[in-house]
C-alpha cells in the first residue's frame, strides 16, 4: 500500500497547486484518475479494444501513462542498483535478483490493492515478450559477440546447446511424468504435454549469467561457451516445444521422437540462411550504394533489416532468434565494414542501450507476473518436484556431454600428438555449467502456451521455478565462481571501450578466426594488412598489462605458425578454419566494400 | 491483392522447402497461418486480450510478426525512397508523402482483402501515438534545438503558437458551427463540439515541414519560429481540446473563454516546470554521482529521465508534450556536459534514430488508416468547408498577428534608434509560414477522442483533411520556398555533423545564448574558456565559406559589444538576456560538472 499512499499524497499536492489557478482542472480529475485506475472502470479494460479506447482516449492515456510512469520508476530504480552494486564492487547480490525483487515487492502492492486495471496493464504479455523484449537482447548479442572465441568453441556450444538441452527435456519430461503418474496431487498429464514443460524448463537464460559473467570478467572460454549455449538453447526449446505441442492429444509413437529431431535440425538450419542471408544482403545494400552519405538513415535500415529478419523467420514459423542471432554476426562481421562511422557507433550504441534497457525490464516483469497472474494455481509439491528435477535434468545435460567433449578432445589430440588439448572443459569449468543453468524469461513466455486443463498449475510452477533459478544461483554465482577458483578479471577486446577508443577496438573485435596469416588476395583486399595489424594485436592482447589468455589459446595461437602438422591439426581442430580461408580469399572482396570509400 | 498474391507465393516457396523435409511443418501450418491471418479466427482477434491470448501464444505470435514484418518491410521503402530522393536531389515529392502514398495503398489492399486481423493490427491506435511514436520526436526536437535560434525568436514563436492557435481554433470552430447550423448534411453540433474539432484540426504538424527544411537548409529564422510555434502548439492544442471536451454538454458562458485560458496558461507553465525540474535534476545526479563510469547504464538512465517526465506530465493532467521539449532543452543545456562522452554521442544518435523511425512510422500510419479505420463515416461537403476552413483559421493566425509582431518590433526599434529591426517578419516569411500550416497525426489522435453522434463523420473529416494538407501543402513546399525567394542551403550548426566530427560541433551547438561575452565565474567554472572559444567559432561560423547568417543577427551581435545604449536594446529586445546572465553566473555553476572530471 505503500506505493499507493506514495501516489495519492502526490496527487494531493499536484491537486493543491492546481487548485490555486483553478478548481475542477488538478483537484477532481487527477484524484478521481487515480481512484479510477484503482477500481478499474469497466471501460478502460484494455487501452487495445478499439471500441472503448475510441470513446475516452484522454482517460484511457491517464492510465497508461501512470502504468509506464511505475515501470520506469522501476527501471530507473534497477538501474541505479546495478550502479551502486558496480560502483561499491558488491559481489553478493546481483543487480537481477533485485530487479526480480522490485518487481515482486511492486507486484505485491498492486495486487492487494483495490481495483485490476494495473494489474492487467503489467501482467506478462509473451507478446510484448517475443515482439519487444527479446529482438534487442538476442541482436545485441550476435552483434557484441567474440567471434574469434565463438567459433573456435563451436563444437562445444553445439554438443550442449543441441544434445545436451535434447537430453535435459527428456529427463525433466520424465520425471515430470512419473511423479504425476503416482498421482499425488491430482494432476495426470500425457509424455507429450510433460515433455513440453520439459522444454520449457530447459531454456537456460542468456540474460542474468552473462551481466554476471560481464561484471567479473570471467575467463572468455567458460563465458563463450555459456553464452553460446544459453543463447542457441532458447531456440532450441522453442522448437521443441512448438513440435511437442503439436503431438498434443495424439497417439506418440517412439518414431516421433526422430521425427522431432528431423524438424528441429531443418528449422535451424533454415532459420541461420535466413538470418544470414538478411546479413550479407544488408552488406551489398549498403555497399553498392551511397547510403552511407546518409548515416542517420543508414542506422535506420540496419536495424529495420535486423528485425525483419527476425519478423520473417518468426513468421515462416522458424526461429526467430536463431535468424537474429546470426543476422547479428553477419552485420558485424561484413555489413559493419560498409557502414559509414557514425552509423558503426550509433548501431552498437543503440543495440546495447535497447539490450540493456529489454534486460532490467525482463527480471521486473517476471518479478511482477508472480503477484498479478491472477488464475495461476500454485501446487508446492509439484514446484518441489520440478525444482529438483531441473537440477537432475541439467546435470544430465552438462557432465555426461563433458565427459564426451573431453573425451573426443583427448583421442584427437593423441591422435595428432599435441601437448595440449584445446576443446577440454576441466572440472571447475563443468560445474559453472551446471551453475549457470538458471532458467529465463523465455520459459515462462513458452509455458504460457501450455494448453490442457492444468495449465495453469503448470505455468505457476514455471514461473516460480524461473524465479527461484535466478534467485539462487543468480545470486550464488558470483561466490560459486570464488569457490570453484575460476579466473576472473580477464579484460576482454570486446570490454575495452568503455570509454571513446572505438576506432581501435571496433576493428580489433570484428576479427573472427584470425589466429593464422593465411593467404589473403592482395588485389582486391589492400585492407588485409590492416587486418593483420589487428589480428596481431588481438592476438597479444595479453601483452600490456592484462591477465593472461586461457593457456590452451596460447598454445592454440602459438602452435599455429610452426609446422605443417600443427596447421593441420589446428584445421581438424577448429572445424571453422575452412571457412576462414574461404571467407578472406571469397566472401569478404565480395561482401566489403572497396577500402577507398570515404571512411577515415 | 498484390501484396497478398506475393505473400501467398512466398509463403509457397517456404512451403515447398519445407516439404522436402517434412510434411506438416510448413506445408499445413504456414499457409494455414495466411488464411487464417486473412479470415481471422475469434480467438485472434486482439493479441492483448489475455483470455484468449494465453491459450495459442505461438499462432498469435505468427500473426503479429507477420503484421510487423509488413509494417517494417514499409519503413525501410520510405527510408529508401527518402534515400533515393536525396540522392537524386529530386525536389518534386517528399518522402513524408511517399510515405502517405504508400500507407494508403497498403491501406486499400489490406482493406479489400477478405478477413480484419491485420485490419484491426494496423489500425491507428492513438495510445501507440501517444506513447511510443510522439515523445522520441519530441525529445528529439528539444535535444536538436537550436536554443540561441529559439530564444532569439521566443517573442513571435509565443504569439503564434498560443494567440494565433487559440484564434485559428475559434476562427474554425465558429466557420463549422455555422455550416452545420445551416443543417445541410444533417449535422448539427454544439459550439464546444465545433470548437474541439478546430482545436483538433489547429495543431500544425512538427515533422513534415521540417524534415523539408532540413533537407533544404531553410534560414535558420524561419525555421526556429515554424518548429517552435508548430512544437507548442500542438500541446495548446491538446490543452485546448481536452478543455473544451470538459464543457461537452455543459452550458457555456462568455466567462468560460477566461476560465478555459486560465487553465491553459497553468497546464503550460506547470508541464514545462516539470520537462526542467527533470532536466535540472538529471543534470544534478550526473554531476553529484560517478554513473558516467558506466556509459552504458548513464545513457539508459538519461532516457529514461526524460521518458519518466513525459508520462509523470500526463499522467498528471498536464501536457507531456510540453514538459518533455523543455526536458530535452535543459537535458541538452546543462546535463549534456556532465555526461560521459559515449554518453553524449550515444543519447544524441538515439534519439535522432528513434524519431526518425517515428516520423516515418507516422505518415504511413496516416495513410494507413484512411483505409483500414471501418467505422469511419466520410461527408464530402462537409470535408470541402472543413478544408476551406482550415486555410482561412491559418490566414487568421499568421497575418494579424504577423502585423502586430511587426508592429511592436518597429515602435521598439524606432524608439531605442536601431537600424534595423531584429523581430520583424518579411512578407514571404508570412506566406511561408502559412503554408506551413500542415496538420498532422496529433490532430488525428486528438480526434480519436471526439464524443458524440457526430464523432465518426468528424473524425473522418480530420483525417481526410490531415492527409490532403500534407499531400498538398507538403508537396509544393518546395516550389512555394524557391517562388517566395526564400534562402535555402544554409547550413546551421547543427547541421554539420554528417561524419564524425561531433567532438567540435556538439559543443558549438550547445552553447545558447553565447552572443555576449558576459562576466563568467572563474572560479568555478574553468570551462568557461573553452566555452568562449566555442561561443566566437559560432558567432563566427559564416566565415568558412558558409552562406551568411540572416543579416539582423549579425547587426544584432555587432551592436552587442559598442555602446551602453545598444546593451540596452538588446537586453529588452531579447527577452531571454536576463536569463542568459543568471544561467552563466548561477545556475551553470551550480549544476554543471567541475571540468576536472574524466571526460577528455
Amino acid at each position: 500500500m505503500h506505493l499507493l499512499r506514495v501516489l495519492k499524497s502526490l496527487f494531493r499536492v499536484v491537486a493543491y497547486r492546481t487548485k490555486m489557478g483553478i478548481s475542477e482542472l488538478g483537484t477532481q480529475l487527477a484524484y478521481a484518475g487515480l481512484n479510477q485506475l484503482l477500481k478499474r472502470d469497466s471501460t478502460d479494460a484494455d487501452p487495445d479494444i478499439p471500441d472503448d479506447d475510441v470513446n475516452n482516449p484522454v482517460e484511457n492515456e491517464i492510465f497508461s501513462s501512470w502504468a509506464l510512469f511505475i515501470l520506469i520508476m522501476l527501471l530507473i530504480g534497477s538501474l541505479w542498483t546495478s550502479y551502486y552494486l558496480q560502483q561499491k564492487r558488491i559481489q553478493a547480490i546481483h543487480e537481477t535478483v533485485v530487479s526480480i525483487f522490485a518487481g515482486m515487492i511492486v507486484g505485491l502492492i498492486i495486487r492487494i490493492s483495490p481495483g485490476h486495471y494495473i494489474q492487467d496493464v503489467v501482467t506478462f504479455k509473451y507478446s510484448w515478450f517475443f515482439n519487444l523484449l527479446l529482438p534487442p537482447i538476442i541482436l545485441n548479442s550476435g552483434y557484441e559477440l567474440n567471434q574469434a572465441n565463438f567459433f573456435r568453441n563451436i563444437g562445444s556450444i553445439l554438443t550442449f546447446a543441441i544434445a545436451g538441452t535434447f537430453f535435459s527435456a527428456l529427463v525433466l519430461g520424465l520425471i515430470l511424468y512419473i511423479w504425476t503418474a503416482i498421482g499425488l496431487e491430482g494432476l495426470n498429464m500425457s509424455l507429450v504435454d510433460a515433455i513440453s514443460v520439459g522444454a520449457t524448463l530447459s531454456a537456460t537464460d542468456p540474460v542474468t549469467i552473462l551481466s554476471i559473467f560481464n561484471t567479473y570478467k570471467v575467463d572468455p572460454k567458460l563465458y563463450t561457451i555459456i553464452f553460446g549455449e544459453s543463447l542457441l538453447n532458447d531456440a532450441i526449446c522453442i522448437v521443441m516445444f512448438e513440435t511437442a505441442q503439436k503431438f498434443h492429444g495424439q497417439k506418440v509413437y517412439f518414431s516421433s521422437l526422430f521425427k522431432g529431431m528431423g524438424m528441429f535440425f531443418m528449422t535451424f538450419t533454415i532459420s541461420l540462411m535466413i538470418g544470414a542471408l538478411v546479413g550479407v544482403m544488408t552488406a551489398l545494400v549498403l555497399k553498392h550504394s551511397h547510403v552511407r552519405r546518409f548515416p542517420q538513415i543508414e542506422s535506420c535500415l540496419v536495424l529495420l533489416f535486423a528485425y525483419g529478419s527476425y519478423f520473417f523467420s518468426t513468421g515462416c514459423h522458424m526461429s526467430g532468434i536463431v535468424s537474429l542471432l546470426f543476422c547479428g554476426i553477419t552485420l558485424k562481421h561484413y555489413a559493419y565494414y560498409n557502414m559509414s562511422r557514425r552509423t558503426q557507433i550509433a548501431t552498437k550504441y543503440i543495440f546495447q542501450l535497447l539490450a540493456q534497457l529489454s534486460e532490467n525490464f525482463i527480471f521486473i516483469y517476471l518479478g511482477l507476473s508472480l503477484f498479478t497472474e491472477v488464475e495461476l494455481v500454485y501446487k508446492p509439491m509439484l514446484i518441489l518436484v520440478t525444482t529438483a528435477g531441473i537440477c537432475v535434468s541439467r546435470w544430465a545435460a552438462v557432465f555426461p556431454f563433458s565427459r564426451l567433449i573431453n573425451f573426443v578432445s583427448r583421442a584427437r589430440t593423441s591422435h595428432l600428438g599435441l601437448h595440449q588439448t584445446t576443446e577440454e572443459i576441466p572440472p571447475p569449468y563443468q560445474m559453472m555449467l551446471f551453475w549457470a543453468g538458471l532458467r529465463g524469461a523465455v520459459g515462462v513466455a513458452l509455458a504460457a502456451g501450455l494448453e490442457g486443463e492444468h495449465s495453469n498449475a503448470l505455468r505457476a510452477t514455471v514461473l516460480v521455478v524461473v524465479v527461484l533459478t535466478v534467485i539462487v544461483f543468480g545470486g550464488t554465482t558470483a561466490r560459486m565462481l570464488e569457490i570453484l577458483g575460476i579466473r576472473t578479471g580477464v579484460i576482454e577486446e570486446t570490454e575495452s571501450d568503455d570509454e571513446f577508443d572505438i576506432e581501435s577496438r571496433g576493428a580489433a573485435a570484428a576479427i573472427p578466426l584470425s589466429n593464422s596469416s593465411g593467404s589473403m588476395p592482395a588485389g582486391r583486399m589492400r585492407r588485409s594488412t590492416s587486418y593483420h595489424d589487428d589480428d596481431s594485436e588481438f592476438g597479444s592482447g595479453d601483452d600490456d598489462g592484462l591477465p593472461p589468455m586461457h593457456p590452451s589459446q596460447q598454445d592454440q595461437a602459438r602452435a599455429s605458425s610452426t609446422s605443417l602438422s600443427n596447421i593441420l591439426s589446428r584445421t581438424v581442430d577448429n572445424p571453422g578454419q575452412w571457412f576462414k580461408e574461404f571467407d578472406d580469399q571469397v566472401l569478404k572482396p565480395v561482401f566489403l566494400d572497396n577500402p577507398s570509400n570515404d571512411r577515415h
